[in-house]
C-alpha cells in the first residue's frame, strides 16, 4: 500500500485530495514539522528536503507535491490533460504556476505576515504584492476558462485548491471579493466528496500534530534564525 | 518554427539549453524585462504571469521554464527519465525540487543581496540560509548519483545548470567551495557544445537588452515597490 506522508498544511492537502479524488488506498504517516519530525533520519531517507508531502508507491519514491500530483495523474490516467500538444501544454503551464508561483510566493506571504519573529515591511509588502499578484492572474484565467488547465477538473485543479483555502489567512479577510472566479472554483471543489475525505483526514489526524508555533516551532521550522 | 521567448537570465537558460541538446530550430524572440516588455499585450498572451521563457509550439504554448523542459523531453524522447517507476519518480521529484526550490529560493535571495533598494537584514539571512540549503541538498544528491535524476545526464541537469551558473553571485565568490559535486556537473555541462550555443545566444542578443538594473528597471521588475 502507498504510504502518504502528510501534515495539514496547503501542500501535502492537494495531494490528499487527489488521492481521495482517484480513489486510492494509502497509510497516512503524519509528520509533525513543528517538532522536527522532518529531520528524522528515517524520513530525510524518503525526502532529502525535509519536507511534506511525500509518496512512497512500490518501488517509486516521489517528493514535492506537483510531482506528486502528476504520478498520481501519469498512474491512473485520471485527472490529466485532455488530448492533444495545446491541452497538455496548457496543464504543464499552469501547474508550474501553481508550482513555482501560487505555492512559493504565498509561502513567503504568510511567513511575513504571521510567523517573522520580527517585522520586516519591505519583504512583508513583496510579497503580498506578489501573492495577490498570482491569485489575480488565476481569477482572470478562470474568469475565461471553466477550469484552471481547460474544460475539465485537473490535479491542476487540486493544486489550486489547496493553497486557495488558506486565501484569507494570506492576504487577509477581504481578499475573497477580489477573486470571485476562484472563489467559485474553491466552492465547487470543496463541496465534492473528496474534500470531505480530506476534512475527515485532517480531523482524525489534528490532534497527532502540535498545534502551537511557538519559539521551540519556529527554531526547527526556520533554521535560518539561528544564523540571522 | 517554434518562437522561444527569452532574456539572458537563469530561467531562459534552461531552456536554451536544451533547445542545443536536442537540436531544435527556434526563433528568438527576446523579451527586456528591464523596460517591461514582458507587460506588452502580445506578451502577456503568450504568458500571463509576465515572466520569460515562454514557447509557442505549434498549437501548444507553454510557459514556465520547467514545464517546457518537461513538453521538450516528451516531444523529442530525449533526456527523460529512465525506464520504470523508480526513475520517474526520482526525475519527478528532483525537477520540481529545482522548479519549486532552487529557483525561488535562489531569485529571492538575488533580490535581497542585489536588487532591493534597501537593506533588508532579516530577509537577506532567511533567503541566503534557504538557498544554502538547497545548494547543499543538490550536492549531497550528486555525491551518490552520477547526475541529478540518476545515472543519465536529464533536462533535470539543465534546469540545475541554469541557476548553478549563478551560484558565487547567488551566494557568494567562495561559495562554489562547499558544494565540491555540483561544481563537478556544472564543469562537465559547461564544456559541452550545447553550452557554447548557449553563450553564442548570450553573446549575440546580449545588446538587445537593457544592461542597467537602474530605478526605472526596479519599478517595472518589482511592482511591490510602488505599493510599499
Amino acid at each position: 500500500m502507498m504510504r502518504f506522508y502528510f501534515n495539514l498544511s496547503p501542500n501535502p492537502m492537494k495531494v490528499a485530495l487527489a488521492l481521495a479524488e482517484m480513489g486510492l488506498d494509502y497509510e497516512a504517516v503524519p509528520v509533525d514539522t513543528r517538532t522536527g519530525a522532518q529531520f528524522a533520519p528515517d524520513f530525510l531517507a524518503v525526502n532529502p528536503n525535509g519536507k511534506v508531502p511525500a509518496l512512497v508507491d512500490g518501488d517509486a519514491t516521489i517528493f514535492d507535491s506537483n510531482a506528486i500530483l502528476l504520478h498520481l495523474a501519469e498512474k491512473t490516467g485520471r485527472f490529466g490533460p485532455g488530448d492533444g500538444a495545446k491541452a497538455r501544454g496548457d496543464f504543464l503551464s499552469w501547474l508550474m504556476f501553481v508550482a513555482t508561483g501560487i505555492g512559493p510566493f504565498s509561502g513567503q506571504a504568510v511567513h511575513f505576515k504571521h510567523f517573522a519573529p520580527e517585522k520586516v515591511p519591505y519583504a512583508h509588502e513583496r510579497y503580498q504584492f506578489e501573492a495577490d499578484r498570482h491569485y489575480g492572474i488565476l481569477d482572470a484565467r478562470l474568469a475565461a476558462s471553466r477550469y484552471v488547465a481547460g474544460d475539465t477538473y485537473t490535479v491542476v485543479d487540486m493544486a489550486v485548491w489547496g493553497w486557495a483555502r488558506m486565501v484569507p489567512f494570506i492576504l487577509g479577510d477581504e481578499a475573497w471579493t477580489r477573486y470571485p472566479n476562484l472563489k467559485r472554483l474553491q466552492d465547487e471543489i470543496s463541496a465534492r466528496p473528496a474534500a470531505a475525505a480530506v476534512e475527515a483526514l485532517r480531523t482524525q489526524h489534528g490532534p497527532a500534530f502540535k498545534a502551537d508555533m511557538d519559539a521551540a516551532a519556529r527554531a526547527v521550522m526556520f533554521k535560518h534564525l539561528k544564523a540571522a
